[in-house]
């Protein structure tokens, strides 16, 4: 990496935030926590489209910050999902986050005027509040929750000399590989999801940030201990289980279906959060039957 | 309209918040009430879209709807926009803009987690918001805005024999007859833009929300008049023209092109929050030219 | 009643408050109040046992006051329950009521440290928040919540010539004759329950607050009319089958009772706030068989 | 104690809030708070019966407990009491008081509905709160101020295996050695008074949180020393002495009692809150006469 950006790399979990009753289960937060700690996770990203973010009020997104922040173990850091849809208030979250301990803020880009959100306004966007915040930023290139505004390699080219724009988080399987072209030696790249770490890895990315690591840490941290240690077979054949269990939990049932395999592995995953439905029993029996058969069943 | 549910009618102005440097011009929109206050508009839609209210913090949009309450001439309503990703926030902000004064509530639909915003979901969202609300709700149909989540009849049957949910505000071109057919004899449908709003009203909606009228609040009205007037010849030369404006105006520029039209027009319009860009120069330069050949050029 | 002390006559709602998932039902509330106004009730009392006043927070208690208030009809009374556990704090929240528009204010005796609670020292509590009130108390005796704290009539004695002491409303089949022996002339006695309401106007009492009324408020308030009228026989007829309903929804089922029956009569109950359970299948079943064979079943 | 439940052991203080004309005297509590910093408590509870807790308005309760937070000496723990009547208030007020720095939450059961708080709605209570809160709760069972709502065994079996339901402070001389029972292995038991604590350390209790500790820390925390170093003989003398004391400080006079005791023995006790009454002179003739002989006297 270039000049003295900090390092991002391993599997981050990106947390569920459980609900019962519209309420936060902020003890099973924090039994999550805990469990995750003794595993080989290198951090937690809090406040994304795992954790329902949009749906607390900025509150409670606080609150489930600072918990995460108290009850990580030493060592692992904290990511914060700080993006709203003005700079102002962007920057305003960003100061906050980092005075509650975050170690780094994500940006999703604003979408509401999807349209109007050119190069050019975002690379203003990302570079006020990289200039802005005490913490490093790490863009979040999600379209599919942002209403088709992507991340592509011509932005990445406005803002990758900033040296508080450290890293992108890719969860587009159209745009990684460019996107990883583009960021070569200036920013680290984070798959956003299992179906395409180990690819990613293997082009030069750095980690990952895989929702299937909420239900199964210790299999998501080992696949990247493999890949470092160069266990390239071993690495494949998890790889290959990892993608077929992602592709049935995440896959079919999003995060109601993360929250579901949870609370079947012994994490709290709890609801989602009205007017996001769980899932139906019909839904629950088939990723029952999915977990069932796969090799991580205890 | 059935039963005892409020009439909604007229023409209502979506308030846009002028900005400069990132800040609210309170005395610019207290000065585009009052001058608005004059005119023969039923009322102000402020927190929509063109109020770029998803630019704002929580704080801030309740000052913007307060400021609005506070200065509107008596009989003007405020429908204040409320949509916000969960259930729960939702409830808490309608409480407290009923709490601050506004006669209602405009509900975009939840799109963050757009896939899963099934007819079923939505219809809970709206029934569980109407439930708890002290003041009516107005449902808003923008899937420009909301991530392609669109309401459509099936949605539209499911709510509409609920006491609380008066109309719904319609933004798509592609909906609004349907929606007009399954609202009928149950809530009240106005126009979300004014290429259809004359449409509309003859198809049996009953107004519309008309960017325009940040711009020509008393050509918009004078429309509403004609047509209830039946004097539909004067009418639809009066559309024509404003259809041609409408385009060159939000059409081609957007909320920065009606606040731009608004300064040149003797209102305060401001500048967009960042990241939403302010007019190029060529581009100001092209709508100062529109609004000169118009037949509201002063 | 002597001096200038306000009359305290007819047939007042102790309104409920519903819930669903824990939030209060605003809407559904308004309707009951619509409801209620085209009937002859008197008034209505807000933030009482059956309103789960001690479920709500202290800022819920005054969007509910606020409401009734807004909606209520011109003539018909609001008195608000504020019985706080100290005298400073009742103070506090009566003056409170009193802003947001009450018309008087009930006092349920502190109760935390009943043993503590000599006749003096509740004396000196009802004198202290009457002489700072700015609108008139009416005592609230209801042992069945209050830890056994009895407002008996040595206590009447000691308040009842302050001027802004102006009633009492008594839940007590053990005391109400002889409180009202104590009041006489001094202060208004409303019966708490249908159980005996006539019984009490006839000894000389001035009204009631009657739970019953939630569901059947026209019949509750034809028998105050009835007595009034001197048409005792109409009225023992009546007054037989209220006491008989009461029991059957009230009386076995308490407030999930009173609420549950309202959802069958067309008004809105809602579900009691946890840890409060409604009303079990088969006592629903219960209910719905006894209501309808009841004289007012439609 | 069972997996990685926290242990809670030694004895608290059940703080009282001093007040002179009904306000509460910051600068006396914080004094109190450092003389017992200097003593062997294990930590202090605020917010209970002997804090007057019901008197206080919400604002109240958490300067007082964010004074003793601030004020409290490293290693001493702060527990609060945060009984409220519905599930959703007590979460409410659970989530604020571990954001200001509570390290664990005492739950007094609702009893406003006494007959209804069964034990599956007690369970319910019990559950949703350790769910959502971030601190571990301490169940506080205390029928003489709950309107006769008792903790027995059959309730403890329902919530004892929560992670986050930690212990149980009993103050009924009828049902802790059930609840001892109930308890074993799974939940921390705590005495409610100094009348058993010995007891039912003796029996496998781990503590105790004592109104005598206000007035004689040091002898209450050297109680609990003795028995823990296997003093038996000294620690059923002092035993003898204190449960003495105890009848005629707080047996006899309740809460003013035990705050003219701490007034007499050089800590702040200040008055009750009205209506709760001080002593009359001839009470505290009669507390300064035990004191006087007692074997702590100065």
């Amino acid at each position: 990496m270039a000049g003295k950006k900090r390092e991002l790399s391993g599997v981050l979990t990106p947390m569920v935030t459980p609900f019962k009753n519209d309420r936060v289960l902020f003890h099973g937060l924090i039994a999550n926590v805990e469990k995750m700690n003794e595993t080989g996770l290198a951090g937690y990203f809090v406040l994304g489209t795992n954790g329902e973010y949009k749906s607390l009020s900025v509150d409670e997104r606080f609150q489930v910050l600072r918990t995460v922040v108290k009850y990580r173990a030493k060592g692992k850091g904290v990511m914060a999902g700080m993006g709203f849809e003005s700079t102002k208030e962007t920057i305003d979250m960003v100061l906050r986050a980092a005075d509650e301990g975050a170690d780094m803020a994500s940006l999703l880009m604003p979408h509401f005027f999807a349209k109007k959100m050119t190069p050019e306004a975002l690379a203003g966007y990302i570079t006020d509040v990289a200039d802005a915040s005490p913490i490093p930023v790490v863009l979040y290139n999600n379209p599919s929750v942002a209403s088709a505004v992507t991340i592509r390699a011509d932005l990445i080219d406005r803002v990758k000399d900033h040296p508080n724009v450290i890293g992108i988080k890719d969860s587009s399987s159209e745009t990684y590989r460019q996107n990883l072209e583009a960021a070569k030696g200036k920013m680290c790249v984070l798959a956003g999801t299992a179906n395409y770490f180990l690819d990613l890895l293997k082009a030069g990315g750095s980690g990952g940030v895989l929702s299937l690591a909420n239900v199964f840490p210790d299999a998501c941290a080992k696949l990247y201990t493999l890949f470092r240690e160069g266990k390239m077979q071993e690495a494949e054949a998890l790889n290959t289980s990892l993608i077929a269990l992602n592709k049935e939990v995440s896959g079919s049932f999003g995060v109601a279906g993360v929250k579901a395999a949870m609370d079947l592995c012994g994490f709290c995953g709890g609801d989602p959060r009205k007017p996001l439905l769980p899932l139906a029993a019909e839904q629950l029996a088939t990723l029952k039957a999915s977990l069932g058969k796969s090799a991580f069943a205890q």
